[in-house]
């Protein structure tokens, strides 16, 4: 799927695409004049694209698109922000498995160098969003939120940031199993989930994080790395809730 | 955890490590004599280790074992084989999970070149799957079989290496639920998940396997990669076969 920023798309839903995209409608899906591709408008709807013209480097398409933009994801992240390595493979992923907001923050067992990583420049990231969001055929990029200081942010901003959603946190030290708080969330729309840094969270984040109404659980004995987890977590939220009709 | 070969212990119980096992004790465990290390037998129970003596290069263990080992992975893998950078990245990851089976499969969209890439090599994988147990403190080794030919492999020896398991296959042509297909599947206590190639399966590959009794389900509409995908419905199968007691 090709992803068109809105103030692409002229008045007659006609855009002129160069560079990547245009390469890769060229190259790789070999389109001329008359094929149909499929297109996303960003933090829109999905739809199709009939090129119009090849033309040197630069291709034109007339844009049709669905009534209404697909499903927001159910899921935001709170992710103590794992090694630069680990963070660059999880980008993409994240895009593609759908999260509404990923906070990226500062726990005890977060080296603070990780902050300076060009992992977080959003000119870096913004691509390999977009890239997992093409990849999985989805829309809406999500927001990011970098912050360094642990106390700050969950004193002062969490509670406004997931009001009204069920809160929930990943540590081997939970006795709650995922199913059961899923199920027994009500009416909550909308998810929050927390993920600890690779040594784990401290008691005191664990306390402070439960005193803003986060929910302990588990997923059971093994210790998982931050990148396996993460996804496998996302994987099992977006299914659970899909069933549950959250 | 350090993972220790059973024809590593002697029959006091007593193991003497050096290589990358010692070097990880005395380096980054910074343990000496006293310290107790948790420890597990491969493919046994898990444990723990007193340090006897750390004396240049090797590190003496006094092994205790729990009875019995942990429970022995409840899916089975069968995956067509993804680029080689892509598998590299999955082996620890498969390990961590938990897997008892992995079969690294043929299909139409899968190039034949990927199967003389040396991360089908024992020797290059068996660290990385090592790797994964330690890290998740398990003990189950999977078992691996690379099979390059799709046809013979599904119409020879696949019943009787999945005879009585619930099968799944993996695919965005389904329109059956995983939570369904896992909660009616009643006394079946193994499940081997079938996943495709980047470029999905075939009409032919996907007919021949629901032939074989393997049962057509998808995730949803998001197309993922083939590594998120995989390490998305090991985590939820386990997830769910955990909570349905199977």
């Amino acid at each position: 799927m090709i992803l068109i920023r809105p103030e692409e798309i002229d008045v007659d839903n006609r855009c002129r695409l160069d560079g990547t995209r245009a390469r890769h409608i060229r190259k790789v899906l070999k389109a001329e004049a008359g094929k149909q591709l499929r297109i996303g408008m960003l933090d829109g709807p999905m739809g199709s694209g009939e090129v119009l013209q090849v033309d040197g480097d630069t291709v034109t398409l007339q844009c049709t698109f669905a009534p209404d933009p697909p499903a927001y994801p159910c899921v935001d992240l709170l992710l103590a922000l794992p090694r630069p390595k680990v963070m660059k493979r999880l980008w993409a992923q994240l895009a593609a498995l759908g999260v509404g907001r990923i906070v990226l923050l500062r726990a005890d067992k977060v080296e603070r160098f990780y902050f300076d990583s060009h992992v977080l420049d959003p000119d870096f990231y913004s691509g390999l969003l977009i890239e997992g969001l093409q990849q999985a055929r989805c829309t809406h990029l999500p927001e990011v939120l970098v912050r360094p200081l642990f106390k700050p942010f969950v004193e002062d901003e969490l509670d406004s940031l997931v009001n009204g959603q069920l809160k929930l946190l990943a540590d081997p030290s939970g006795d709650q199993r995922l199913g059961d708080l899923v199920s027994g969330a009500g009416d909550a729309e909308r998810v929050v989930l927390a993920i600890g840094p690779e040594g784990g969270w401290t008691p005191y984040e664990l306390e402070l994080l439960q005193e803003h109404g986060f929910e302990l659980f588990s997923l059971g004995k093994r210790m998982l790395r931050t990148d396996t987890a993460t996804v496998g977590l996302l994987a099992i939220l977006h299914e659970m809730l899909s069933r549950s009709g959250v």
